[in-house]
């Protein structure tokens, strides 16, 4: 049963009788079951119980005990174990998932008309299945460009009209959740809001798919407990998004973890993605990190494509140009040919 | 002038003159000022212009730019150079900040009356100026307990009346800002919400304290700027508080960055205060840990106090019990006699 | 010329025209030259001139001065700058670098002619030109087996006469080296060696090949400095080793920074390799991180292999069997193609 | 005994009775001793035996085995258990450990007659007990100051006459250990250096005491182990610096890492001291640093002191002047009263 979970506690070398009892009148109080083993120099007790209970209690509180190791990812409904074939998230016209390679392309934020029907006429003739832009962006700094809002998600809608894409957009607030559902195909959770309880609930309680990026400082299985966060919702049209975590490293702003994809292939079974260009942050790393995600076998990439990058107002530095993505498009095909994946 | 800013473009060594041309003309598009400095290898460009404008453009996405450094920090009102004398901020009865060590004390989550009144009772009398105690809970699993919601501040109002001490809670989600705003005395933003900009907006326009947390992954630059979010909306009363940032040492639950302490009383005019309770993670480092945030200059600290921690329902391991807090209450006095600060 | 070098000096906004004074007399007793760029708000001090003798000099610890900002490298001889095209690095009757993507492979450490044989047998069979066996090992626990020492390196030099593959072996101690080098065909400075100068200078002065690993918390930066110790003593055949860098993330041992294949291809002209058994530390992540190898660009991979991994004496978790190998070599092969790269 | 040691397997959920068998066969050839544990989802299989052979088989690499957890530290003779008195550690007529608090001075390298002087002068004056200063320097850069060698050791024998201070010094090569131990009265591992095993054996069998610095991205378990090779060729005189680690904040050189001292004590009996000048790299940081390490029960610290750091060969930006350092054994002296430690 999904719900069911493990726990190892190490108690001391010098723990008591009744420490010992102690830990095991605490289990049997929360219904868990126990197993003793007791070593010449150490007790082991190993416990199955409700995971979310037993993994939540404060173990290492009590007398005697050394250290509380959980055994069971704390995620269940995300997890291999609950669903072992593939998911398959439809947006729009486009699939993410089981043997594709999706390309995702378009300018990092929306800034006009023309800027944003310019990347979308050339991110669609060269092979992009679906739209980037936002609306919204989070900045760092409060006296940056904020984005167009919702004048921005109409844009967006005009340009799937014109190009027939499907697009995905960020959304910030749980406030405007709504607002963005009515417009966008997917909505994407970002690095600084991948452990925005609020958000992520929210989004799981609407109905379009929803792309979650990992926090820049995640660890897999806090991501994975996040996607949880939307799905026990009721929304399963998640996809997961890789996109760097923060090191020593600082040739690259943000260092890709691209064994974060074979990894969640076997802990989970929704869909992963790589964007390879916020995790590197340079132009020139876009083509090579794209390359990886097909080869690490990645579902899909999502790429920032800008007209005239010099002009743009956010992450210039790493958007490509149209005639780079067409012909980064060619690598992909070949590459995934060798893997015998779709484009 | 605190909006004024400088960057430092750097031109690759190949550079031609139309590249360095062409930065020019941009800087001029945006009215900054330009100092060309041609060396015999390179050639270095200084601007100053108005710092949100011009490090936001895509220098390096220009041809023949090499890099481009920025020289003033991007927040401007928390810096010192905006104001050279400390912050001081009334937290009810209560002040963070100017000479005092303000102690601040309670359970990690209100779970009950007579769990929150029993540790309310005994900070009080150990000697804390300020209560916390949870009412919502931001947890990294959705199946953990995610706190009491309104009844827990209705509980947090009752104690403040019994015991003579204002409290702090977290919030969480922007919607909820009202309701947390009219019961608490100073309203804390978790080291998970650091970069929720909508959050942070939405405290800026109400008139009740913040705690601004770091974010466990966040650059000090960065917290600073999140900082300017709430301050620059109105709310100037913005207490920051250190509790840990997430390093390759797993000894530690997180890594307290106790240099981040002087750091900030060199750059900014905010109080800063240490948790020592969620950066070690362990009861055993709550002392050590607090008597460093003494030694270090901080202008506070925040514990866990729980009367009876092996069934606290989040946290247990870092609750020290109220005899603990007492005792190091007292450690505290000796060490800020000799630091010559009030507590 | 390769050593000059630049430096930029930001000064404070406060500082005094004595202060700008005092460095531009530092300037000139070493002889280096100054562009003086004088804002509004900062002035701003160039520098060309020797960059060893420039970027050691203390320039924070003058009055007035806010930072020091170096501009190129500290490295020379392995920048691409000095020497445009790749270098290419013959490891007997192999090559690494220029177009061919070297597998190497074999067991962690050489524990008994069995072993060896059936590894060296097996990996020339499926395709590796250079055979890897360890006959020192460098263990985090004094109580761990520690290699088999010289024994070892003649089980190395006979399973090269058996099976025609040259071999790389781990040296770890500067009076170790004339022996390691009588034997090996290509010297592998280990992670943890990565900055042990000593040893590096040692191996610059004798003439066989080395590798030199990444240190797991070293930039890239301080990795091409390293490279630069043994380059200046007159061995210019280094090749560099990927294999991982230390972060929060503890899904795996480490984390492969594959973006340092195309950064260090940038920045040098040496060729770089990646072990994916290392980074990864699970076998279920070799062949993942292989193909993403050579999607990467890189021009090589290092893999254990292990005929029977279940009973290795070192690191058996992350070694993969022969036939797992020879399937590997299937994959590597249909990339390389993709790739236009020969294997 | 200290040389047993725990180890637990948790079996995959589908693993087999074959499985279990094989993991039991495998405990059985090695003489451990194993409790199995059957719950109604998994097995856990505890193990107690040697702990070196235990730790280092390749568990994972079984079928069947989820994962291998370790339970006791691989350390022994320096652990806690194995001995539960401090030790205290004579180092010429100074002691570091049991209740003192250490202080440690000079320039970081020893550059001539008149600047070491100079220096031991001042600091043995405002009430140093020992004289730091470096004959060989490890620069990242090949081009830097390397350090004057045995004349700088012969200059600070000169100095320990003179002033009556005995002095720490780095030793960087296994080769120059008998050189540097005739004249030195504590040796010192550098961060780079701490997992040079061949350089910790060779201090372990000379009779000077060694102190043993953080290897900047080790964690505490990995440095007790480097402390081990030391301690178990048959030197017990090892004193633990913490000197900062790598981190992704760069407002620092490194991340003062000051929970380690009380983790450390609660793990080792070795005495420990703080680094304050190479964790913060910034003179203005070394005050409250130091202080931070009197508050967490550091057995002292260890400073640079130049008399005039702005033409300093080496790390000229993190030095006090002679004056600032009186003042600050001042401040230290008051909060060790404070602390009931003598100074």
């Amino acid at each position: 049963m999904p719900g069911d979970g493990s726990l190892i506690i190490v108690m001391r070398a010098g723990a008591t009788r009744e420490d010992i009892d102690g830990v095991l009148g605490r289990l049997a109080e929360v219904g868990a079951e126990a197993h003793v083993s007791e070593g010449s120099h150490q007790t082991i007790i190993g416990i199955v119980g409700d995971r979310a209970l037993v993994q939540q209690l404060p173990w290492e509180a009590l007398p005697g005990v050394e250290r509380a190791v959980p055994v069971l990812k704390p995620f269940k409904f995300v997890s291999r174990e609950f669903q072992p074939e593939d998911s398959i998230v439809e947006v729009g016209s486009a699939k993410i998932g089981g043997g594709r390679f999706a390309p995702i392309a378009g300018p990092c934020a929306v800034e006009s008309r023309e800027q944003l029907f310019a990347s979308a006429e050339a991110v669609q003739k060269a092979g992009a299945t679906i739209l980037r832009g936002d609306a919204f962006k989070p900045r760092t700094s409060p006296y940056a460009f904020q984005g167009l809002g919702e004048a921005g998600l109409e844009l967006l809608a005009e340009a799937r009209e014109e190009f027939g894409l499907p697009f995905v957009v960020e959304v910030l607030d749980p406030r405007d959740v709504d607002l963005v559902s009515s417009y966008a195909d997917l909505i994407r959770v970002g690095t600084r809001n991948m452990a925005n309880f609020s958000l992520l609930s929210e989004l799981g309680r609407q109905s379009k798919p929803v792309m979650l990026k990992r926090g820049f400082t995640a660890t897999i299985e806090e991501w994975l407990n996040a996607a949880e966060y939307i799905y026990k919702e009721g929304n399963h049209d998640v996809v997961l998004c890789e996109r760097g975590i923060r090191t020593f490293e600082n040739a690259t702003r943000n260092t890709l973890d691209i064994s974060a994809v074979p990894i969640v292939k076997g802990l989970s079974h929704l869909p992963i993605i790589v964007d390879p260009s916020h995790s590197g942050g340079h132009k020139e790393l876009v083509a090579p990190l794209t390359r990886v995600a097909v080869a690490a076998g990645a579902d899909g990439f999502m790429v920032d494509v800008h007209p005239t990058p010099e002009t743009a107002l956010v992450d210039g530095p790493q958007a490509i140009l149209p005639a780079e993505f067409a012909a980064l498009m060619d690598e992909v095909r070949a590459l995934a040919a060798a893997m015998h994946l779709e484009v």
